[in-house]
């Protein structure tokens, strides 16, 4: 059940490690650390093997796979003696990164870009694609009619500039019957228009912003504080980071939709908005390593007064790339099984989760889990209805 | 239905600040700020009120309670005003606070407190009373024979120095028929024949070491790494503490408890043990406003290195005082409804929790929830039974 | 020998948290911390003795010493028995603070905050006056002519509103005879036409922007890191800051203000500017507890890559009083003895001083005990003179 | 003016850095970060040129340096571009690395290395040799009257087993007519025989113990605490290690040794002793990026009560190895202008240094470079002397 992946932002960091992590693990070179499709409680056999993913996608960048990933070596984010031991395989998955399409208008555009999607299925006939969005963070585009109906918006793609490029890929890939995931804090799916495209057309979503940091830890200490009925007073949070990330995220607009998909767990699970804001700094210096640092103060009993800091140094990258292999297998496995329309069950991934989930990292978790044990098995299911 | 809190330690830092928070909370004179059982899903009408719970217990310190309130504002813990508006009714407190009984034989010793516990149950009328270990921590004992059977231990009370203070407190305990909870790291009931005794009895015990600072966040940040497949390498934690705490725990053995106490969340939530080790040191000048630094080194994806710290600068006291009158309710209304021998529902606050349970926060948490829900709610239940 | 000291905004925490501590330690209810006038390398008989200050001072706010001190005490910054045991004293103060002057013209305004400073020097027999601007922070004004030259300057003053009100206190002190000091980052004496004022009619000025947190650490730290030969890459702070001080930073033209005098110490003692930002963010659950972190990343032998984190937690009206305290001391010995215009000796006071200067803390150390140590002791001066 | 510098534990991190480093720089691979007499005011004409040093050693391990140096590359302290650019110099250098002497008595012992330095400087026609210890640390010897007086010692060396390895490095040196510099807190030269040996062959010396991590930081920040006149209450440290030098100071009796001289700066440059402890945690995991955490509580004006915390993440070799190249030069020249005995100047380097110093790092600066600046140049002196 060969099963494809189509990058958007094929030749970044994210989606090179991804690649480069993906035919590492299949080739026994690396353990799928950081995967949590491979925790006994999630492997499930509805879901694709490493090992049975194609790699495609798009980009406006033009530099070459391998050069990229030699600089995610110098970078510290890639072990050299891996990117050298897949370097053919990767130069094999260049044939599939397309340059991205602009067309005259939008809907030339989507048009082109859902010919490459079948044309990506049929070469490898695939059973089915996944497109994921690892590009960089886009600012929110002011509100428009055509956003709330999917008719209007067809119409619209003919005659202006209407949507964010994230979101023409989610419109390219559900015209062409593929699943879409977007792992940016962009608009991606989230528009009424997009969502009644993908119910039209049977497919599966899902987003946005993946957790991989600083909100990933908010998710488990805000739920302790919420458990432990501790008053959070004030959290204030800084990220400094280096990389092509950052420098997006220095723009204040994109740095915007970033930071409210940040704070957005706090009012969630604590039920309250502490004072303080979160920061993104953009040092070039400190590279894929980024470092957080959050200061949380809380009273407590009779009003006494505590603090908490932590400092975080992730590799983004690193804490991405297994992510994104995940979600094209869990989102491959639900859209094989006739699932469309938003997967809230897939909060567990995201900062800024659809739909009304819990934003606690355990109540996730566990929706998760319940959600892949309950699966039919593929070829037991098939006894069952006859 | 009035309950009683016996507290072992009346005069120390916890248990002080716990008879001034539920005095003032049942003046409204505060919020119960830290108190679980206030929290809507433990909301039950089994619970005793905060406003049925009468205070007393055993000290070998004979400062005043009132005296040591005010030393507990200066250092911080207190506010002033409070201790002024509930003085009064903490000194009423003082009649009930009797010296630890010390006989000249161990046997001598737990009748005089047995005696101690069912004077104070009869004057008040109480329907119940809950014995809480909050003592200075003790050193592990050596394995002693008369330890795995009741009938044993009780011929060798009275031949030798057999249990420590915290065990012959739970054996007085079970034998006058009250249960007992341990929230420090020393033996309390946990040695075969007290579990023998306590069945016998039928009454309920729980322990042991409250969970108020470091433990608490590993028991989500250790999950935390789990649930998302990344390799914990190390996890080094120094804890600096002033107050009488400290000065016990900077005693080598002492410390041995407790440091055992800390690590267990670790191996049992990660599956494996990191490298690294815990530290306790005393700073008298850091008072009761403890500060744990913790160093976690992990490992992602294709092998990247990441860190994460945190400090934590936490009031012990303060932290704890809540949970002890949470448990104090939660064990009473156990005992009502007939529960006897280990609560491990309980496990949610303890370091060290008693039986093969959860040690992810959130599980905990999720099994004291639906434990307490699943009580008949008093009145009613008689109504089915008929 | 008594001395006065007029603080601009002398209703402020700086302010009276200055005032308390002098009436505290005259009274020997504290120990000069802090001060350091009083470590043996800096005591003169030149200086004012601390019970020879006469405090006095203007504030648009109308709120009493004696509230505002019970505010302090609220906010963990003065102890309550010291402002208790003040108390009248502090209120005695109330007859020489005056509402700030606000004139139809700027002229008017001089004249009349200079009226009030000659009074004060004469109702109480003062040798001289020093006038310490401790007032909120303004923004930077754009650039204007009469800045140039004291003459145009004078007459700009009856036509339009030219100098922000810091500018405004320096022209009035100047033309009373009274030495400025100035503790903010506000422009304050520092424009060529009051460097003439200043020198026209004899009297000294010192500044600007007392150091007291984070730029304290980096004039010992950056230092540090350049006699080791070791490459700092980026250095990036944060600042978390509750208060009055910490809303009126909020606000970007002031915040810009401080933020360029936070850097300089970098510039001037690395040589170089390493990349990475000071962010000041006002959080008002943090009080006058000011929180700063920085990150520091440096390379050392064969580009191995490192790196420094510190948080302070400092109080700042706490750190800074005494530096008023000194500043006025020093600044009047200074005048007493004769000198005029900046004095670039009190380097070590401040985040931005004036000249050209060391910006490493044990230069400027070194140089301010220097001077101190070279002046002439009272008395002895005048037989050498016969 | 060819200048030896034999190391006495030359296979080990810091020697092979040193030699690596020394080689890459002079190659114009790398510049000399890290070098202090690389610095302005530090370069002189008296110190031997970095290509000018010749390297040899004693190691009781036979690991090749290459080896060595590539194990250094995998654990992030070496590039490995450069490793390899320098990998037959340094192979080169193998032919004068020496395995550790050990003779049937001490005697035989400091005979033969000395006749292993008195070979070396013959073969390589060197102008002086400095022996520079970087082996492990080692415990304090308990005291032995032979270390009083120099002749005791020459008759006990006959006799019994009574110098530790790092003070028979001295002794051989010191008969070798060569100087010694101890990077260790180990006893070295301290002894007052040795002092007396030292003096009578007019070699100098230079101790003990480089300061390149959380020491180094203390000796600017004490010093800041100090100049500000705020009280520092408590000094509690943690330094987490892994690496060949984390094992050893695993031991408590090194440990000991190590800790003492890590706490004098405190003492030394606050003129009392705080609070708190210094611990050391070996954490193989950590390697050698080192991770030292200190938290320091203080008081201002009024007993108001602060915290500076910082956590140093520092990779010791590539500080150390630097630092060992400046000490070579620094103690050769010193012993070509014929200074003799402890060389007190070059306190800069050392967390315990000789003799009657300044302990806070400015001064320990101004000194160095008040020394080095008032040597004469070599050349002019000679015309000065006709």
């Amino acid at each position: 059940m060969r099963t494809g992946i189509w990058l958007v932002g094929a030749r970044g960091s994210v989606a090179v490690t991804s690649i480069v992590g993906a035919l590492a693990v299949r080739a026994s070179l690396a353990d799928p650390v950081g995967c949590v499709t491979e925790l006994p409680p999630l492997r499930h056999p509805a879901l694709p093997a490493l090992s049975d993913l194609v790699f495609g996608g798009h980009d406006v960048s033009c530099v070459s796979l391998v050069k990229k990933a030699h600089a995610l070596v110098a970078a510290g984010v890639l072990p050299a003696a891996v990117v050298a031991a897949v370097a053919d395989e990767l130069t094999a998955v260049e044939a599939d990164v397309r340059q991205a399409p602009d067309g005259p208008t939008q809907h030339d555009t989507v048009v082109r870009i859902a010919a490459d999607l079948a044309d990506f299925r049929e070469r490898h006939g695939l059973a089915r694609v996944v497109v994921v969005n690892v590009s960089s963070t886009e600012a929110i585009p002011p509100d428009h009619p055509a956003y709330a109906d999917a008719a209007a918006l067809a119409t619209a793609l003919h005659q202006e500039p209407v949507l964010p490029p994230s979101s023409r890929y989610a419109y390219a890939a559900f015209t062409a019957g593929c699943a879409y995931v977007d792992f940016t804090p962009s608009t991606g799916a989230r528009l009424p228009a997009l969502d009644q495209l993908a119910a039209r057309h049977g497919v599966p979503y899902a987003g946005s912003d993946g957790k991989t940091g600083e909100t990933l830890l908010k998710s488990v200490l805000a739920p302790m504080f919420a458990m432990r009925n501790l008053h959070v007073r004030s959290w204030s949070g800084t990220n400094l980071l280096g990389g092509g990330d950052g420098a997006t995220l220095a723009r204040p607009e994109a740095n915007a939709a970033k930071v409210a998909s940040k704070q957005r767990v706090l009012r969630e699970t604590l039920g309250y908005e502490p004072e303080g804001h979160t920061r993104i700094d953009y040092v070039p210096d400190i590279g894929d390593l980024k470092t957080a640092w959050d200061l949380i103060t809380f009273s407590g009993f009779l009003g006494s007064r505590m603090r908490l800091e932590f400092t975080w140094h992730g590799c983004d990258s690193a804490l991405a790339a297994p992510l994104v292999l995940d979600l094209a297998r869990l989102t491959a496995a639900a859209h094989a099984q006739g699932l469309s329309g938003p997967l809230p069950q897939l909060a567990f991934f995201f900062k800024d989760p659809i739909g009304d989930v819990p934003h606690g990292l355990a109540e996730q978790w566990r929706d998760l889990c319940e959600w892949v044990q309950g699966w039919p098995v593929p070829g037991e299911g098939r006894h069952e209805a006859e």
